[in-house]
């Protein structure tokens, strides 16, 4: 998980993959999945074209079950573009689900996302302009 | 699954509290973890006090290692205000951890809720709020 974290933000996709099945599936609200450790790899490089992203991850549980393993997680990440605009922080839980390789190697196969989305960005934006439109009194 | 969507339907919280285990925990994005059927139970019967419950869901997955399973499910969820307003509609994609107790009956015990939030909704509604302002005109 530390690996994963420290990789994103040194822009080291090739270490961040070596943790993802081939087979992965990313779910998360308002996207359709994420199918395929390739189509998360292109995401990724895709963000850290524009973005830097830092990320941590508190981890609240593990347990294994066979050769499948659950893990959930709080994570905060805070994706700042590089062109000096504002960044965003994102935090929520996740939910991954890991398997055991042949080899001995656990890779993540699920993971749903549930970091924060738009929607409290949106409402204060909301508010702002129903403020805005008060003050234009009524009849503008 | 079907049996838990006719019962929260039919308002048969008990029916629904038997595929729950008491230490489950409920994941979802921009709210603090519900810890517990208790509490789950008692958000349930606090919507349904006001609202009625529409769902339904996809079965996407259903994995089994030893005793525990994950399950990946679309669901479509509308809720419907006892008091006459408009129906809410939520989809979206959720990821179970089931596990098998001594007894052979599978339980939840994590469930990541990734329904869509209210964003979409207020995406709308900054947009009409910003055509509203523009036809006002500069100076209002």
């Amino acid at each position: 998980m530390e690996t994963w974290h420290r990789a994103t933000e040194a822009r080291d996709v090739a270490t961040v993959l070596q943790f993802i099945a081939e087979d992965a599936v990313f779910l998360a609200p308002e996207r359709p999945a994420t199918r395929g450790r390739a189509a998360f790899a292109q995401g990724l490089r895709d963000v850290l074209n524009a973005h830097t992203i830092r990320s941590s991850g508190e981890v609240r549980e593990v347990k294994v079950s066979g050769d499948h393993a659950y893990c959930w997680t709080d994570l905060t990440v805070t994706i700042t573009p590089l062109d000096g605009t504002s960044p965003k922080v994102r935090k929520g839980p996740s939910l991954s689900i890991l398997r055991k390789e042949s080899d001995g190697a656990w890779v993540l196969i699920r993971d749903a996302n549930m970091m924060a989305t738009d929607s409290a960005e949106l409402a204060l934006k909301v508010d702002n302009l129903e403020r805005e439109l008060m003050a234009d009194g009524p009849g503008g």
